[in-house]
């Protein structure tokens, strides 16, 4: 198996070619941090640019909704997409307005969505729900065939995807690091707040154990210390 | 001064309308919450998506880069523009894997950039700086004209725009409430770490005050106590 994405001309990432990965194991870890993406899609010759979530799964990425999303509805046509997942680590705080940067990690991916067929929709939910809360699936009320209708998953193949990633300190004009300017990096993190249980939650229900595994999910890196760590 | 923006065919929100917002206090609302947004665009007809820094004054949505970024070169011709801002508030978990959804906060803005001219560049970069770090730029080493020519800034006028928000609890189809599952949000915050000086930082210079501010522009509504919390 190729161990890395072959950049073409709409994926070779140009300027700071440094920041640039196209291994696969860069390019999963980015993916696998997060849960939101950005589904970019054109109607008429306007682009949109739509939230949603996705997972991955092998060389696969997958996103889904209602099957009255003008998004769902329009991808699925086979048309071109571009999901793009990005991070926000930090502000860079340079010497100069011009240094000055973000931290970041982003993964995008151009291609063509495929339509998840009715058999395999059932499954696809259920990883989707299985990644984020394992063993919640068997606990929850089963899909009707309904509900599935109502369901479009697409999915589309990691073929034409490059990563940015920046991180570290500032880098400054080498005459500018005599200044009395504070430079340094402030770091951005997603954090989970406690679990607010609903109004409606009945009794004697327990706070399952898999929700402490979403902290390690989307912030893998983080240390205790750190994460309750305030600016100052 | 309207105090809405009028849906356009483009912009009305077609599904689940109730979380559609088009008053200007929502839309500026979730923008000035955030820095990063997803900006789409078409180039021989395939979509692009890509991640920047942006800002808003007044009615108008401001973002910048080199003036060698293939985003930027091709925004800068005058064609359509999607900008997309989006925070992802927390986990929805509900009785059925269908009611499953996530709280957001999104604005989705269709448009034309138009080009800040070379005269114009260094007080929108000025902006930029002050917004997130109120008293910086005084301090900084000032740009010099080979910078300022290097950098595009590009505006749109928030006109063709919309908002969509889901707050609050899971909402299960009736007969479910009484399943023995646990339900609930898990919410998810944007944190701002402890700032980590650059390793070449003079001796003596302390961290700026405005970095506290920093907390209070991306968590607006997030309390002490809230803030530290982890999920159990």
């Amino acid at each position: 198996m190729d161990q890395s994405f072959k950049p073409t001309p709409r994926t070779r990432v140009r300027r700071l070619g440094k920041r640039a990965h196209y291994d696969k194991a860069s390019v999963h870890a980015v993916l696998d941090a997060g849960v939101l993406c950005h589904v970019g899609y054109v109607i008429d010759g306007q682009p949109y640019v739509t939230p949603t979530l996705y997972w991955r799964e092998g060389g696969r990425l997958y996103w889904h909704g209602s099957s009255a999303s003008r998004m769902l509805r329009h991808l699925k046509q086979g048309v071109p997409a571009c999901l793009t997942v990005s991070h926000l680590d930090g502000f860079v705080l340079a010497r100069s307005g011009f240094h000055h940067s973000v931290n970041y990690r982003a993964v995008m991916a151009l291609g063509t969505a495929q339509l998840v067929s009715e058999d395999d929709k059932h499954a696809a939910l259920e990883e989707f729900v299985e990644r984020l809360f394992p063993g919640r699936w068997a606990e929850l009320r089963p899909p009707t065939r309904q509900e599935i209708k109502a369901t479009t998953v697409l999915w589309m193949d990691l073929d034409e995807v490059s990563a940015k990633i920046r991180t570290g300190p500032p880098v400054d004009d080498e005459e500018d690091y005599a200044l009395p300017v504070w430079a340094g990096v402030v770091p951005v993190e997603t954090a989970i707040g406690r679990a607010k249980a609903d109004p409606r939650l009945l009794d004697g229900i327990a706070l399952p154990g898999y929700l402490e595994r979403l902290e390690a999910l989307l912030a893998p890196g983080r240390m205790e210390g750190e994460r309750l760590a305030a600016v100052g």
